[in-house]
């Protein structure tokens, strides 16, 4: 078999280097967040960039057990517990562009929209215009946009003022405000969600499409351990019973 | 990389065996059961076995959405909608020795408490008197036995006098059955469950332990895929909220 | 919560109901394939399905320890041997588009093929050209057309035979037969694959699409399973090494 | 169905609190390293046990594309190219005992050293010795110590070292270190790996043994979603081909 390749990690008998850094240069000296960005991008970040993957982490981190991720984790640690990664595998997997995982959608919305926005050499409020009534026209949602249960999202807002703050807003962050308005003004008003707002940060740092959704991997891990833990020391296997009603054939006999 | 090993299955540009067979040869002649056979134990099995590991796996296919290994599956399937293997995969990894994975542990217990008779020279009902004196002072509860909903399992009846109108039951159901008088004296009435009855048959068919528990994810996967199937088809994303109440410490201030 | 709702299975105290079938009549007069098809179709099969199931089942069961399921299920239980489910659900997770998940996309591909035919009033050859015409045009793939390794696969042509005896040969099989002529004619000889096979016989079959990639889960776990126990009795945790040549930066210091 | 109970997070309609800290405090004043602290413990670490979070996370993120996590994700990605969170999930899977997992069993290994010696009233030294002693004797392995590659593993000294420069070295790594030295004289020269300076210093930090398992997954996802991007950028679906040699029965007649 041919080698892998990789330009991630390698190691010999007495180092590792990731992305070039000794690791343990990297442990007295870089955090955790630092080290994520520099294993995504090949280079640690400016202290504005840390702040703000730093901010998005924690905003992805956990907002109740309820949620599919946190839920899904549960119910196959009540079911198996010889295995703490099983149960964590199995929150992992309820992340889709459903839940957690619309900020590459929204990524890609974006690199879209401001393409367009280039390529007719128009602003990006006219372009955010257009996107609306493209997918009003052919019935299709807006990643990032509406909130099931906020009517605007405060995690939103404090990423935004952050990326203002370290002068890192872009095109994104434009780009997202535009959609907010233009939807309310064509559509009904739907605010920039969690998944939207971090689409619109990670663009703006020029983040690829696919890492707005496994920033939310790599944060929710993080609820999805505890919630994992608490479900080990506070209930018993097979506590959950979730109630079905069977709306099927009746009972039949066999030929 | 030396090359791996292994003894299950091989092709070339225009074949394909298993265990030595044609593939084709079985997809004309063999069953999918026969082939499960084959593929654990390298031989076609003789009638008897067949029907009996037909009959194990039909047991275990289903028996509800609420199961662990069911709702796993569903929940993830709420909240990703890309990948039909993802949720089958999140419903397998509820699969553990509280939820289907019994039968491994009960095949132990068979093949100690039968080396017990033997190695004492007594009978498998002395051995298996012995085996529920040592469970209850160690307080360890007994694999196969006991059930949260039947008070007897009616899978259990028909699996056993299978094997006996087959000529196959032996040493696993008599170890069994004496198992489960035993603790109806010493403990309490625990009647012989699927698991239990499960891994009588495949020790009686000579399968190694580690099959009790993969031939309820072979059974299992049936089930489970029907039920994403459902899941997809008759249900929008998102739809499970899972009733939660917060019960740790009250907003606070960071310092 | 509102109860879930399903009409796939349900019990009470002593019985359990597939699709109203009472497991235990199940247990003893059908098969597991039968009972898959049931499972996914509310209904028992005739002779001839049953057939085609079980041959589809068997096909797709095992070819080699290097296929991306079976290697990845055995990679992950190098690494960890506390549990067997989070094996088999690993190498599940290698199941997608690219292995062993064609089938889904071939089943659509069948399905707007003959909409074309019947909406145009043309022939299924005629419609098959058309869309060979479409997918060069596009640089697109076609699914179920074209192997790695075989240059004509085994499985096609037993299933397309096993499907003609048995009177369940329909428009699906006539789809895919033009569809491998048009492609020789038009792009290069492309063989139909397994994917494409079973595809065929599956949308003659009256399956929805998603049983396409579904199918291959449930035969596959087959293979997976005894691949699983083979790492688990063959070889050592940890014995696998897979090369890496590491092309990124060099080492370098931090600021 | 009862509501489950958590003590973890809660949000209502324009918050979200985890362990009772609204999450937009988190966001602009917590790093994620804080936030994985407070997730597990109920409340934010101090300044050192931050800085050995941190050091500890970043010590387990990579160290190359070959090991089993990491491998085992971009084998899910090269079948699988419809989703991210299969691949990360798959690479979780490979997390056991023997990878990545150790630090939980060396937890415990200390808590019940750390016990003998204040039951026996004796030295950590003398308790350690034993507990070799015993390992010798029933030939079981001593996890924490030993390594396939590093003869001394450079993360374990800037571990230790930094938890003395902050004061919060306790019994853990007194315990390990004097088992290293007792390993030596009894059975080889076993230096203390990552999982073994992980666990000790953990344990000093009072946390649970399951966080020993769950903290090497926390890390290790930073790793294994970029070794996903990267299979997604640089390489082809399908592209990894094992090398398998067949040792099985040869080509064979059905009867």
């Amino acid at each position: 078999m041919d080698p892998w390749r990789t330009a991630i990690a390698t190691s010999d008998e007495t180092h590792i280097w990731i992305r070039g850094y000794d690791v343990t240069a990297l442990m007295t000296r870089a955090s955790f967040t630092d080290t994520v960005f520099l294993l995504h991008r090949a280079r640690l970040p400016e202290a504005g960039e840390r702040q703000l993957l730093d901010a998005i982490l924690v905003a992805v981190a956990d907002h109740g057990s309820g949620a599919p991720s946190c839920a899904t984790a549960r119910l196959a640690a009540s079911g198996n517990r010889q295995s703490l990664s099983a149960a964590v595998a199995a929150g992992i997997l309820a992340i889709g562009d459903e839940h957690g995982g619309a900020g590459s959608a929204c990524m890609e919305l974006i690199e879209a929209g401001v393409a367009l926005a280039t390529k007719d050499g128009v602003s990006i409020e006219v372009a955010a215009r257009q996107v609306v009534k493209d997918a009003k026209a052919n019935k299709k949602r807006l990643p990032g946009l509406g909130h099931r249960v906020h009517s605007t999202d405060p995690r939103t807002r404090v990423l935004f003022d952050m990326a203002r703050e370290y002068g890192l807003a872009g095109n994104g962050i434009a780009f997202m405000e535009a959609l907010e308005l233009a939807a309310r003004e064509i559509l009904k008003p739907l605010p920039i969600n969690i998944d939207g707002a971090l689409a619109a940060v990670l663009a703006d740092l020029q983040f690829p499409a696919a890492f707005g959704k496994l920033v939310f991997i790599v944060g929710r891990v993080a609820g999805i351990t505890a919630e994992v833990a608490e479900e080990y020391t506070r209930e018993k296997a097979m506590r959950i019973h979730i109630p079905v009603t069977y709306d099927g054939v009746p009972p039949r006999e066999m030929d």
